[in-house]
């Protein structure tokens, strides 16, 4: 177990500046930092307070973590090609990381009495709870091109085929890097990407990002599943934070699968959905269920009682989705989803331009998503009513160990 | 005190498909109903249980009512020709505004056994709890251009003037019609905003929306004002839904002000700001407490102590935006305000598309909003960080009075 304040153990406000006369002392009100990463225990208290997840440990927090409500989601683009310049970015990064997800304001009062400088820290955070935020990083296979990474490029890490029905749109597409950032509050999660944009001004420039509003998964065993747009239930048998040992065999690299410096890290693949909702909801209800294999009222498999009742594949029409993506179709293929609901206004024909923004991490891509998703796309009966308009795939490097560690080590030191 | 379940006492399934087996029954996790809204009562109780507001009532639910978390905005345009049965759909309207509100799913299960049918509720909200849900219908200038309503037009209900600075986006100005929905779960007021869209389906359409994450105004008396995207907090002296003197006078249209329809109504403007982000976060924190006249930790006014304390306004700069906006440099204009933060992704330039969606409540504009936004625009220090990219303003109708009422009836019906 880590020092989880780092080597700062004092709260320091966010405006040292003493010249107006203001007190200095603990200006963030942060909830007590509980050990919910380290080891990927789920803590619900801390979710109940509002409270802080560790952000050190063996992986990074927002993969095995509870889901939390809200998402904001960036992708940068690398705009230097100076090294130590992007090393030192991350640097500065994991220490804005290390405070935030403590909540904490970013700065260690180094600039106490100089009003005459930008603060440190955006400030509309503060007086905030740390509302459970995570921030996770991972890196794009474009990275690899830069910086001399060439051969650290891991084999899973690959250029995601085309699939049928893929639309996508350049500008949702893709990434040197990705910052995911959870938390019960919105406001907490954009400030973290905000200020992590700040921080990287010059140096990276966000290529796209996404709010997420309603989580639609859970982690939690025996939880509720959340409902999508469509209203339903979807992704039920999902891998919660507890079961450490479908982790190891689904989600985490292990020891053996290289390359060494991704060990402990995952695969995230992210992929924008828009959702018809205005053709969805003129289909009869028969339809809709027909479609997903599930009753609408209580997510239950076709035939069965209750949302957690083991599904009669053979029940359900042959193009059901939960047919289609459950693991028994699958050669037992087990991904984490972590996505959420969007809602980015209306498109230029009056239509909600919402859907789902899907998020899932996996051991290896190539026997996770992608033999999944060539599955669905070319079956799936949802498919008349989504279309697939962004997609990224990042390597998620694992945890950041102590408050000496930092956000690619493993990737980027000089002894890596 | 009306019947808060208008003719409807039982919580009816969204589901009333018995074919599956499937029991009919409560399927709505409802908080309990809260009179929250009758006479603007606060309600702090059905606050924290998530519970419901009351719909019915003197005034419209969602202007005194105390801030929730959350926005969905949308702005409509009416596509029908037809008066009849335009009337029909604000009737149809009113019916799914009032479940909703209550925490239940829309239709009485009228479509029970019918499976061939869409759902009455799209149902991504069933299990959720009310939120404090208030839907808020506002009349745009344009609406009284139809329906043979010209000679119903408020004369308060202007054209908007063009302000300096204005930089207005067509696509994001104006409308017939808007719904304003404010909850404290995201998807509960998506959730309304889209199912009105589908129950007006061919006669109306949405011309625009907006989803705000986090409120920058307080209507509750003493509370601390959230902060905005430049993390401080503005607006401090807003009016309080207990202050009912203060609403009577600056906010809810009286009995002399006529037209008679619009009594007890108020008139809503609506402006998108957009604010220019990673410009202010590279100015000095003396900077940006100049531009305010507030220190940017407590929010207190140039040299007080306290965000609440009375401002010295010649302490500040003459061009603070605290100074100009106060009522005592403006004849003591004061409107309600009920602002959010949003961040629509990214634009073009990597720049986070991030602001203020400013909505405020008063009696007459030409007395509230256009005096002060005549006197910001010209003097106000902010103006070299914000832009207004968007607006509208809307005749708000008195309240929807019981259940055998509807939104609109004192405009619309044959014997109004």
């Amino acid at each position: 177990m880590t020092d989880i304040q780092g080597s700062s153990p004092s709260r320091r406000a966010l405006i040292g500046w003493t010249g107006a006369g203001l007190a200095l002392g603990a200006a963030v009100a942060g909830g007590a930092v509980a050990a919910a990463n380290a080891g990927n225990d789920v803590d619900p208290a801390a979710a109940e307070a509002g409270g802080a997840v560790e952000f050190h440990g063996a992986h990074q927090a927002g993969v095995a973590t509870p889901v939390q409500d809200r998402l904001h989601f960036a992708a940068f683009d690398v705009k230097t090609d100076d090294r130590a310049e992007f090393v030192q970015m991350l640097k500065d990064w994991t220490a804005a990381a290390r405070r935030m997800t403590a909540g904490q304001a970013i700065g260690e009062g180094a600039y106490g009495g100089l009003a005459e400088a930008p603060p440190d820290d955006t400030g509309e955070a503060l007086g905030l709870k740390p509302s459970r935020l995570t921030l996770t990083i991972g890196f794009g296979p474009s990275l690899f091109d830069k910086f001399g990474l060439r051969d650290k490029r891991p084999e899973a890490l690959v250029d995601l085929p085309k699939f049928p029905g893929d639309n996508l749109d350049r500008s949702r597409t893709g990434g040197d890097l990705c910052v995911q950032a959870c938390a019960d509050d919105p406001q907490v999660a954009v400030h973290a990407i905000r200020n992590l944009a700040r921080i990287g001004f010059g140096k990276v420039a966000i290529r796209w990002s996404q709010l997420g509003f309603g989580k639609t998964s859970s982690t939690t065993p025996d939880a509720q599943t959340p409902r999508n747009l469509f209203g339903f239930k979807d992704g039920t048998r999902n891998i919660a934070g507890t079961e450490e040992d479908r982790l190891k065999k689904f989600v985490w690299v292990g020891d053996g699968d290289g390359p060494e410096w991704m060990t402990g890290g995952s695969y995230l693949v992210a992929r924008r959905i828009r959702m018809n909702v205005e053709t969805w909801d003129r289909t009869s209800l028969q339809e809709q269920e027909d479609v997903f294999g599930r009753d609408k009222r209580e997510g239950a498999p076709v035939g069965r009682a209750k949302e957690h009742d083991e599904p009669f594949l053979k029940a359900m029409k042959p193009d059901a989705h939960v047919r289609l993506a459950h693991p028994d179709s699958n050669d037992g293929i087990t991904i984490l989803r972590r996505g959420y609901s969007f809602t980015d206004g209306t498109d230029g024909l009056g239509r909600l331009d919402a859907g789902l923004f899907f998020l899932a991490y996996q051991r290896d891509v190539r026997k996770g998503f992608i033999p999944l998703q060539r599955r669905l796309a070319a079956h799936d009966a949802l498919n008349e009513y989504i279309q697939h308009v962004g997609s990224a795939l990042f390597a998620i490097p694992p945890g950041v160990r102590d408050s000496g560690d930092w956000w690619g080590r493993t990737l980027l030191s000089e002894e890596a």
